[in-house]
């Protein structure tokens, strides 16, 4: 029995290009800290992947390039504003307020994890009106692909950048799976960012593929210039850094990371196929991207992971459940867990 | 011609045994965040180094297991007193700052790295006088190896301790390099830190064969009790957590940390014994463990480069300057680099 | 015509007496940074009004006062759960972040400013169950009188003790307006706090006759303990601290304190019968106090600022209005206000 | 006997011009949080001392204005020079590391309270080099009066500000006993800060005559417009916000306030010369404003106690004594104290 595990595409494995990326700069003596020339390489690949000169800085986790990002976007006074089952407010512990010094999340709700975009202007009215005695409008942030799995496309952004530009916000994007937010929206990478309206994108590959590849990409230029600082105090600036750029160069070299995540979202799109079909089972939101959030009775639940899969329930909605699919879901381990669901 | 870089041990590679490990482990699923086998495995080991069960959590970079230490150790309103040379005062930032909430650095001088019991007694006395109008005395940090190449032997450890107890403070080490003061001093672990009063050790093995091996060990349950709360938010909780465990498996397993430290503090001796026989050549401080600090004449400096020799112009002394030797000098490099030296 | 301005008790003047205790301690020199005698004084003031030896500590302003307690009561990762409509929560900018290095609010919704316990225990329980990954429940905050101007009895409090008690919470109680729920309430200042398990309080006299006179006022020493150090480094301990102190000997002599809100709370009751026996306004929430949220039709408010009634639009629910009496408010111009309302 | 108290001025009392003003103020409502008319009024009179449209913010202690002012020079990641004994180093905790969000001072040697210049640029020719390693330099700050009791002429703060210049940092000014400063050294305030590059200056009337009367005063526009976020934050935002206006304008009015300095000053020299004429009293700074620190011996100190003299042994130099004159000093207490030490 193949493995059946769809809790989440960070328990998966490394790809066998990563490893032989690391493997080859191990032997021999580099400079540290993202002086050498690996870093330089790969910091160049992420510029042409999004066909601008746009700054990139390497980190591990995708807590620390949210955290780092909104830090440099917002002042330790500043609202940010995100959709209410967003990540970085629901499970990053309280890393954004640290890092930006006491910035506030403002949580909005929003259908399938697209905040309301006039909910989102009320509350930055009356912050507005309200001045120094309330957190002061200074982030819209979006998750590409959401928390609920769903995918903005270009169009689907521009209210938010308009919002943003109306009250004089920076956009910031949540991209831990933004490799299958290209590949499902179909739009290029810089369509989905700064040609978006985008100053600043957390780029993950670790659920990708990567072992601990995490980028901060900032495509404003002004807002990059003591960036360095912050990543540095922070304890995010490797010494031996070329470790870091070498799971980037295997990534990105031949488009591995746009690959693996069509692959992902293929397996997602079968499995939510035998979802659909399936009479007690309900798909709330559009599986857009490699995650799946069916509705399942509780005894069918138990039923499906008796016959061995294995998947996450949502603590946010108790009637919920998620699975994922990743870089390295084996077509055979769907095809069983299709089997399962349909005679369950 | 072999590496005749000395540069620094964080610019050498990786040994083959932690990657074997990361490869043995990069297929399949695991739990994330450090709920997986391989990561309760490593922390036994490190528990089986230290004879004790002490609280162990990996990160990636020694300024995050130092500040993220010293964020356990000390409030926000605590001096912290370091060795005025001392890594975490000149090269790590502001990033003891960023993680304590504010708490200050005081660097105090003394011989070879080591700061001045009396003098650090001092400043203890002025602030205790002066209550909240200063910076309220919390941490003692040391660090073995310290910022010199010296090594603190446990009965050297002691009147910091005995220090730290007058005045009710904590007692930090930073191990940045702990395996080549493990091996210099012929004490155990045990007997170096907890044995000697050290509340939290910084240990890192990423300078000793790893990629980004770094760990807060805490010997004081009370303190560690939240600590996982401050890994978390500082985005130091890696979701592939195995592959952090890996390193530490690999280099514990048959004490191959030992091994290679054991290995870079010869190549060190012989490397210093060769600046010790020339006459133009001085050697102030003691080559306890993997680095010399020889002060050369800028014209001897610019022949040893012109002959192949990399290493460092120490900053803090512009007559001297810094050769490390790591797990992977080879000893054809050391014989090449002692002819050079001879022959100068 | 008398001052008709119902906007807000901070508006308010000076009671003479606090100007006379000014006054008196004008000349001469005493000891700086509160090792006054008055000092010392005024905290046996307060000690005696919560017939307990509570640690009290002054400071200028109310944010001041619930920021500093807070950061005594949860970790920088807390939870502090509180109305949704709370003034921390929407008045006093992001102060409570600031101080507590990055703790997060978590406003939760319920009748006439009384959050609601069901809705805030399910908070706790995914917090709980979500571990690190959340922000730690730490911290319930009240206010009485609450931002809806209704009070607190100590039979009330009671459930949200119970709750803090299940999770391992502390309670704050944000006491701007204390004085006005003594009286309100008929309960002992002890019984509306550390009887009912109020680990902490922010004790503000500012609005019943102060110029700048808050307090934190710490049941359990525990808590106290470096407090001191905080409100140093805040910048909240003044040089000349006798002048703080000095409001307070004035305030609680003789009970003005409770004199001034009982005259407060009794301009409101009138003022709130002109309201309720008016048939175009309504009265939704109970007037406890001395707040009055009445909801008054558009042109019907247009009508009392002509006729000279100043008072505030509350801007959380665009149909309400908000009138606030104080210690000073003279009877004759309610009455005017009572005719004015009448005939409108 | 008169008060021959030397202690401290900030443990003097209040100018009854202060009082009359807080007391024609008290009756009444006012709109609060700085929007009332005498806000704009003191506002007006501190740009008229300064000959220009300077931002002013009212705040109530001498640590709030250094620690918020220095937040808006300074990124959490930079380092602030200071003379080694300057009150931001050793008498403010560390306010200064809380409100930059962990910024680093740097304290630098210098003669009677003056830093070194060759040292200071020392110091950040090291750091520039160091790049993200080290803190970035970012702000100088300077005492006048400093904390030795001497005094800069305009003249001494250019090299200060062409340091600045070189290496692109911010200029700050503790203007603690700024009043002092100005009577001391004959030039206008203006001349004394931004005329010689000052960017920002704590200004303190507190004990100049005032209760809690402190200022901060931003000279370029760009740094003071997101200010009042910070001083709301930080809690230091009185409600009642006249009454701390009230202090300004009384001691503004009719240059009051260099009025009491000049006779603080006056009291110093006569008590300088005094201990001039001792032949066992030493004065190894000059006295330029209202601070003598006199180096007399054990034995004497003794004597001048018990004869009713009250005053400070220096905590940093034990051979010392610290005596200060205020604006209500008493000429006949001073000859009284002139006679005790002549004939001691």
């Amino acid at each position: 029995m193949g493995d059946m595990s769809f809790i989440s595409d960070n328990q998966a494995g490394v790809h066998p290009s990563v490893l032989e990326r690391l493997q080859s700069l191990s032997r021999g003596s580099a400079a540290g800290y993202g002086e050498d020339q690996w870093t330089a390489e790969a910091e160049s690949a992420v510029q042409r992947v999004f066909e601008t000169d746009c700054a990139v800085f390497f980190v591990s986790t995708g807590t620390a390039a949210n955290a780092l990002a909104l830090s440099a976007l917002s002042p330790p006074w500043g609202a940010i504003y995100c959709h209410d089952g967003a990540h970085i407010c629901n499970d990053e512990n309280t890393a954004v307020e640290f890092y930006t010094g006491g910035a506030r999340l403002v949580g909005v709700s929003g259908l399938a994890g697209k905040p309301d975009v006039n909910t989102m202007r009320a509350h930055m009215e009356i912050a507005t009106v309200h001045g120094v005695h309330n957190a002061k409008p200074a982030v819209i942030s979006l998750s590409n692909v959401t928390e609920s799995g769903t995918v903005y496309s270009a169009h689907e952004i521009a209210p938010y950048r308009d919002l943003a530009d109306t009250f004089g916000l920076r956009l910031h994007m949540d991209g831990a799976r933004f490799a299958n937010a290209v590949v499902s929206s179909g739009a290029t990478p810089a369509a989905l960012t700064w040609q978006s309206g985008v100053d600043c994108l957390s780029f993950g590959l670790t659920k990708d593929g990567g072992i601990a590849a995490e980028a901060v990409v900032i495509f404003d230029h002004a807002l990059a210039e003591e960036f360095a600082y912050r990543r540095k105090r922070a304890g995010h600036l490797w010494s031996k850094h070329r470790f870091l750029a070498a799971q980037w160069l295997a990534l990105l070299e031949g488009d591995l990371w746009l690959d693996n995540a069509r692959h992902a979202n293929a397996m997602a799109q079968r499995l939510a196929e035998a979802f659909g079909d399936h009479d007690s089972i309900d798909l709330p939101w559009a599986v857009d991207a490699n995650e799946i959030f069916p509705v399942i009775p509780e005894q069918l639940r138990d039923g499906l992971r008796q016959a061995g899969l294995e998947f996450y329930d949502w603590p946010a909605r108790p009637d919920m459940t998620r699975f994922v699919t990743s870089f390295n879901t084996e077509a055979a381990a769907v095809d069983q867990a299709i089997a399962i669901i349909a005679g369950a």
